[in-house]
């Protein structure tokens, strides 16, 4: 009876869709191989004569800004484009009061919308833009990097640094359409694609075994961009869109996607955010490990899965120990000072995550302090 | 059969109650004489536990932190204090900044809340740090003017001024709890209060006739602070909240709260905001009338109308036109440039509130900004 169009069939195909649902504010994520091409039409279909800022880095623009900006002005999209150094440093305060200052420049109205063509810092950045100009404008996300794909385009967690911590100034806002172009990966360092990696792995880890059993036996596909890619992409978005559209703001439940996060965040501080030394997905790799072996040391868990987690990260070359950092790491009293700073500290005990086994992590709350110190002194002197 | 207890007998007798329904984010507006001295109680029932930052300002520091902050104590309540300058110009970026990285350095966590004690400048700032701070904090308004308990305070918007206009970057935050202490605007200059009355005497404009009678018979006892003072408040809050609850984003009928408010921060704007020539709610009462008038002009209302809202706002002191602020005003060209950039545009085309009669205003969509043009042009030569 149904009469379906061809393109719709082709898109089947060629792509993914991964709806993210929360009501009146639920959104989809595209995901496959050229969307970038044809980010225009699709951009139109949601946002009709809008006008667009682009916000992007410097990096990502020699690469894709000419091919997106083609598929905008194709598409009839009116846009600007605004640039931002590459790199972390680029999340503060002076960026974003530039930032919002510009588009307000470019006299973009409450219905128009803001573009983040590029990773993690940009997406948060220009999300945090989005949130706050005219106390909310429509944002869309291009995510250019698998970090971004898999884990911050999905949520609408968006923010900026603080001199004391990462991610403490922000809001929660949704985009109104993510479009994750999996071709762009091949452009991305083996480092960047590894780091994001370990995002994907967690999604297994934290609730479900049998896409972690699938990971060990596909990620060299993954890597390569195959079919598999998108698969995993789809599969990581998937679950973090489960949990999102259970707990948007973070009140139970999404915790959970913090595994092996709060270890990270505190090896990332306590390396000044050196990406030379460690990079966001290798901080969540080693923390990873760290929670499990906090687990194991709780009896939650035996020495099997920790063997097989720590295999599976080993193998597509992520680091899994402290010791892995290159350089002089501060003591377990700093790291713990840091993890007290964290945003997941509440009441002043402490909130992890731990796991019962491969796929059954849980929230745990209440964690004696010192327990964790004196397990972070043993491992960092390992 | 129910057995009320005495001291909420009391409390019916001495203050009134006005609910913001927002579902889970619902709260209540407290109202009436002397609830600066029991705020503490009052707070640490709303957050049990919980720290505060106090953000004020140094005016407001001087007449009613010492106790505030006893209140507080008293209820055992924890709490910094972080003062800003009085004035518009603190509800810029760079404060913005400084408050957000105060808030940390006290390490408040998500739980605890930022407390405004303070006019609409104090409100807007601390609302926006409360909603940026760990993608968002529990907030509590002690509003210390009149426009700050009518207006400011209801209803969610937060924000600071952007070099390309007033508070064009910001958030919708709700409260937690807001306590409308009215005796503390025995305190206020009459200009101050005479300002925030303007806005008083919108709600009765723009959707509540026998409130607007009410007020013609009643604003003297109104300035004296007689039980009418409470019960102008809680009936502007109850208006204000009634359309807030419906519309909390302000995509249809909340815009009818800016009656006046288009050609008032056109003129705040015209004159950089130098509050001795001019201060919000003086913009808005001059604002109020254009819009009157700028209805006739489309044969909406008759001069009956025009003479009886001059008549009253004229009695109370407040400015009715352009010609009544001080020194030189630009051509009407400038005006209409500055409200071109003003946040209530769509897609290029000027949204006004008009009314056809008191009690009786609209949204029209789609005016020829030709036309306003020429009215303003008549209104700057007379």
């Amino acid at each position: 009876m149904t009469d379906t169009p061809a393109s719709a069939d082709l898109d089947a195909e060629r792509f993914q869709t991964v709806r993210v649902d929360l009501g009146s504010r639920s959104y989809d994520i595209v995901i496959g191989r050229g969307l970038l091409q044809e980010a225009g039409v699709r951009i139109a279909a949601v946002k009709p004569g809008a006008r667009l800022a682009v916000i992007t880095d410097e990096t990502v623009a020699k690469l894709h800004l000419d091919a997106f900006s083609k598929s905008l002005s194709e598409a009839g999209l009116d846009h600007v484009v605004l640039k931002v150094p590459a790199g972390e440093a680029s999340k503060r305060f002076e960026l974003f009061e530039r930032l919002c200052d510009d588009v307000l420049a470019a006299r973009l109205e409450r219905g128009d919308a803001i573009v983040a063509l590029g990773g993690g810092v940009v997406g948060d950045l220009a999300g945090f833009v989005a949130a706050s100009v005219r106390r909310g404008m429509s944002f869309i996300q291009v995510p250019t990097t698998l970090l971004a794909q898999v884990d911050s385009s999905v949520g609408g967690k968006t923010g900026i640094n603080s001199r004391h911590g990462k991610n403490l100034i922000g809001a929660f806002h949704q985009p109104d359409l993510v479009l994750a172009d999996t071709a762009i990966l091949d452009t991305l360092p083996l480092r960047d694609f590894r780091a994001g990696y370990a995002e994907v792995a967690k999604y297994g880890l934290l609730g479900d075994e049998p896409f972690f059993t699938w990971l060990e036996d596909n990620w060299k596909a993954v890597f390569a961009g195959g079919p598999e890619r998108d698969e995993a992409v789809a599969r990581s978005c998937q679950a973090k869109a489960d949990v999102v559209a259970e707990d948007e703001h973070e009140a139970g439940r999404r915790a959970l996607l913090n595994l092996g996060h709060t270890f990270g965040h505190s090896l990332e501080s306590a390396v000044s955010y050196e990406t030379e030394r460690l990079v966001h997905g290798e901080g969540v790799s080693i923390g990873m490990m760290l929670a499990h072996e906090f687990s194991q040391r709780l009896d939650l868990i035996g020495q099997d899965t920790i063997d097989r987690v720590e295999a599976h990260l080993s193998a597509v070359g992520l680091p899994i120990r402290i010791s892995d950092i290159p350089g002089q790491m501060p003591p377990a009293d700093t790291l713990m000072d840091i993890i007290a700073q964290d945003k997941k500290v509440s009441r002043g005990s402490l909130t992890f995550i731990l796991t019962r086994g491969i796929g059954r992590s849980f929230v745990e709350k209440g964690l004696d302090p010192a327990t964790v110190r004196d397990f972070l002194t043993e491992k960092l002197t390992r």
